[in-house]
């Protein structure tokens, strides 16, 4: 075969010495896999990628993941190498304080860099969510003669993310969608961290992701002609997603650590890295070299990416007066703009639902279903769980090999894999990507849920079965601990509704919040409408407000989320007959209502008011801030049981009856208490 | 083929009908996979499985999972056929309060129930984890003419577990491992809650399992010789973990919903159940009906079992008088118990490594070879990250295909399989695992730590690198709420020492807790000694104690965890040599402090002293309870960034002088947090 790839010598050793340089002076990093997989990658960046530096977020670029973050540096020698806006002063500068160079990729702190990676398996999912997201714009925005959607998802992967369980269930779903125009390049080094792959890991990885349905080539990750050829037979295979299974050697061109875990996730040290420049054939004593050979290697690149933007542009122009409807709406769905006018549909939507009882998660259904015609962009399914979840879309269709308009996504039972594909559909853009499963099942799928917190992503988990009231399906299935453990990922944002109204509410919340993911948190069980919810979207939003007031100063405050609301209702309708004064707040989201401003939150939580009740069902921990020192936490502290629910309301003291007994003891406690806590200000 | 099963249309029959019957009357249930793995799992039972149903915890049994715990009345139905001690009343009170028949099945509840599933995929891992257990002791114990330890590993799996990344990662760890006393039957009917199976999932499972090096068959799954002989093949591959592909239908007998998702989840209801009598050939209007029969055709499955157990019971007493010490040492690790002598030991390794400079990762490396010798029972390993986590057992050996007697386990990057296998070890027997990772990465094994809580086994998780001291890292593999985030599942401890002495002492604490699991929650950076650490013993298994103290009632708590210990050491010595009376406390574990009687925890924090200053680099929520109103938290309320460790603390106001400044802005403001709290209290 003729040598066809752009990449010489000078640029696979630049990329090789920059890299160890960079770890060399933070005396911190993983230089084995970016000596080992520079000439894969030199070849498919210089030969194949078609990215604009001048221009990172340039819409239909191809996407670039490396999913084994921890080989930062060879992502950093590229960008730098290929024209992005990153200095040498940043490589430099790696792993320091406030660098663009983090030790692990970190979306929005580097241009071009596309995902955060670092956790293992991650930028697979991530990956399949780019291609997918690329497969259904496509097919909503392409028309003929205007393909202005139509790019590549590459990605680099080591053993360490084949491991992980996310990478099984993302190949898998890729290989059933038959996601053409992804491509993954495997680091088959051999060597974990631990040592030799032969201690944990003996798959026949070709055979595996066959059996998924992907194509799969094997080749010498060293012999650049042939890393160039299997790169254009996978893009050459339409019909199936892509593996390259590249035979390379850790920390490839180190005289002492080639072929060892050494390689893998310490600096080489000074003197190694010395033997390795000479090794290659560089100036030993240079350091942060880059010649000019190597910088030119990637001149295809920049004209590639360069010319495609232009075609883009130009052909956008004319997309625009033939298609003036479909362009405005692509270039809103990719600024991730709202369509106007959104309050006022779920102003609709709340009124057409507000007087029904419905489980919240049915009311959800019924809002995704009144928005989806409006927000184009949105786009999910769940975890084989649409019908307990209500997430389908009645005619949108389902997502599939031979259909990619379809509204509907069905991830399989793969919660982890759903979170981590979502988080690349965000990531690329023109999406807002939903996901489903119960409650108790963010379990599987924190890992990527902490990942989109992270990264700031739009993304909308919808939650349901949320509590002990899910009922017979017992203590495995019975959130408890979930919702607090969800509120403790800074970032994410935690909203659970108490009716269709806040429910309808919770999704616009959600919807708006462009700059992070939010979980809502749905009944399994009927609620009634709350009188007081006529507000909701101003409640929801400011994520706490009165659904129910007393004249007068309130003595007693209730403070519910979700369902328990309705148990906060009836216990103050009780009391206030006995001629308690009572308050009851609906706090759907703690985050939203922490960002207030004080006065707001006083005016809901009346300081002067120390007798405070929250009442939720699942664990207290948490609520002290909002109960205070006079206060109690109503909860469920404990793991649930298989029991009907409303057996489990009795058996957990969760009954209108067991709340009005505990708000009355709280009052009555209350001299007690202030005088315990007079005698521990004077004590 | 001749037929060679004891199973009969009646014991078949039987199982379909008193499942459909259990889940009609409680109105909810699955009784799509009971109906169609009846046939496939009457035959593994009558045929081939090796229990007493007189003495369900007979310790040489053989084990059998029902990953698709949903399917629960399959297994209630078996064990109530077979003899066990469940009788008809309590199938009647199927997913009622309090009855033996969960939901889904439930360790400790039902007689010859191994393990708690229902969260799709953790049977697996749980099965993989008891074959590897009986091939450890096997091995440490068996003698030439004494296989004390013999027996078999079986299970059912539907679509849903092999959808799920925790399966992927089991079967990949066991294929590499040559399991061959695992069998797994799967049942593959197509069908899974959304509906076909082509929805999301067209893997080529043999091939799948194949590349795992799995030993894989297909067969009729209603053809009761086909899978007789499938069952007896797979037991004769002994190299192998072998998977029975069983080709089933959903609903087998149901002559509307076969072959149905609508037989997956609900009940088929009344008419139908009806229908289905009527198909079958069964009384229509009988329910609950058990014909003699159904209970004949397990005669086999008794007389084996006993046979086994009368045979294990002779045996073990010849080997107890060749083999004593052998045989006494069996019998105390079966037992759960911990060898005598063990707090000495511990004591020793305190005076040891107490004095010493070390992260406290590697003091734990340290206890758990000092350990090693001694609790012969321990059993662990890491996700890849030995060299980090310092898991290794020095000169242990790895288990391995070929050295079953191998110390130290390999468990590859999968971190979620590693605890769903050390739920399986720990329900097994004979041995207490330990698995190690990053903090940060019990994000992807919660689903399984919380079985582990929620089925109360003794298992340690080893979690290091706890905090952004980390450093260079960065945010990806920083934990901030992981901490706090594994304190709210209720029965978890969570153990976070200060030094070598409190990590010696929090292994023990670890060990001697018989049920329920451990978290260890370890430093990456160096730690001197807490010269008030000499009674960690003590401390640690309360919880939290006095390390540090002023003469007379304190003016200033300073509470302190881990790394955070030290930072209130130095700074409670500043602010003493300027005159005020400090304490510090250390408070290894939440849990075990506030299991301590009030007196105890008066004791260490006496309510007279209301300025208190909580340091842990996490979320500070759920420190309220201890700082109280007057109280405040240091800590980290947001993701952490790519630094050096000094450079964190800096930036994240962690350091001595910042929490030196905290402490002294807390004393100052007390008379005005009295003055606000009083304000309240007269409001």
């Amino acid at each position: 075969m003729q040598s066809q790839t752009a990449v010489n010598d000078a640029l696979v050793n630049t990329i090789k010495t920059l890299s160890i340089d960079a770890i060399q002076r933070a005396n911190s990093g993983h230089p084995g896999m970016p000596m080992g997989m520079a000439d894969v990658a030199a070849v498919l960046w210089a030969d194949f990628l078609c990215v604009d530096p001048s221009e990172p977020g340039f819409a239909d670029r191809d996407r670039f993941v490396l999913s084994g973050g921890h080989g930062s540096m060879l992502l950093y020698s590229l960008l730098h190498l290929s024209g992005f806006p990153l200095p040498l002063s940043e490589i430099k500068r790696f792993r320091q304080l406030g660098s663009m160079t983090p030790g692990h990729p970190e979306v929005g702190v580097t241009p071009g860099v596309e995902t955060t990676t670092g956790p293992l398996g991650q930028g697979i999912a991530n990956a399949v969510g780019m291609a997918m997201a690329e497969a259904r714009l496509a097919a909503r925005f392409n028309r003929p003669g205007f393909h202005v959607v139509d790019h590549w998802t590459y990605g680099l992967c080591g053993d360490g993310d084949l491991e992980e369980g996310i990478s099984h269930e993302a190949a898998s779903l890729a290989g059933h969608l038959g996601l053409g125009k992804l491509v993954f390049l495997y680091d088959d080094n051999n060597i974990t961290i631990e040592g030799n792959t032969s201690l944990a890991f003996s798959e026949d990885i070709p055979k595996r992701f066959e059996s998924y349905g992907w194509h799969v080539q094997r080749c010498d990750g060293h012999d650049r002609d042939a890393v160039h050829a299997a790169i254009a037979a996978a893009r050459a295979e339409t019909a199936r997603p892509s593996l390259i299974c590249c035979k390379t050697h850790i920390g490839h061109g180190s005289p002492n650590k080639h072929d060892s875990e050494k390689a893998h996730g310490s600096p080489l040290g000074v003197d190694e890295v010395r033997l390795t420049k000479e090794n290659i054939g560089w100036p030993p004593d240079a350091h942060f070299l880059v010649p000019t050979e190597a910088v030119a290697a990637f001149d295809n690149l920049r004209a590639r990416g360069a010319l495609k933007r232009s075609h883009h542009e130009e052909r956008m122009a004319r997309y625009a007066e033939i298609h003036p409807e479909l362009a405005a709406e692509l270039e809103r769905v990719l600024a991730g703009e709202l369509p106007e006018g959104l309050e006022g549909v779920v102003a609709g939507l709340m009124a057409e639902l507000g007087e029904k009882t419905l489980a919240t998660r049915a009311s959800s259904g019924k809002v995704i279903n009144g928005l989806a015609p409006h927000v184009t962009e949105l786009w999910g399914g769940s975890a084989d769980l649409a019908e307990s979840t209500k997430t389908l879309v009645d005619g949108g269709g389902s997502f599939s090999r031979t259909q990619r308009t379809g509204r509907n996504l069905h991830f399989g039972i793969r919660e982890h894999g759903m979170a981590g594909i979502m988080n690349g559909m965000a990531l690329h853009g023109g999406v807002i990507p939903y996901g489903a499963t119960f409650l108790t099942f963010t379990d599987y799928m924190r890992g990527s849920m902490r990942l989109a917190a992270l990264m700031k992503q739009r993304v909308v988990y919808v939650l349901t079965h949320d509590s002990i009231f899910l009922g017979e399906d017992g203590p495995t299935h019975q959130a408890v601990e979930h919702a607090m453990a969800m509120r403790t990922i800074p970032g994410m944002h935690v909203l659970r509704p108490a009716d269709s109204r806040e429910t309808a509410a919770a999704w616009l919340a959600a919807l708006e919040r462009a700059d992070g993911p939010t979980c809502l948190l749905l009944t399994r069980q009927n609620l009634p409408p709350i009188p007081g919810s006529v507000d909701a979207i101003a409640g929801v939003r400011q994520g706490g407000y009165v659904v129910q007031d007393c004249e007068g100063a309130p003595e007693l405050l209730l403070l519910g989320t979700g369902s328990e609301v309705h148990v906060c209702v009836r216990v103050a309708e009780t009391l206030s007959a006995e001629g308690v004064a009572v308050r009851v707040v609906s706090l759907p989201s703690f985050e939203r209502f922490e960002a207030q401003p004080q006065a707001y939150r006083d005016a809901v939580l009346p300081p002067s008011c120390g007798a405070r009740l929250s009442v939720e069902a699942g664990r207290t921990v948490g609520w002290e801030r909002f109960v205070g020192p006079l206060g109690e936490s109503v909860g469920v502290d404990r793991f649930g049981e298989s029991a009907p629910d409303k057996v489990l309301a009795e058996e957990l003291g969760l009954t209108v009856a067991d709340v009005t007994a505990r708000a009355r003891a709280l009052l009555a406690a209350q001299p007690a208490r202030k005088a315990a806590l007079r005698a521990l200000l004077d004590g």
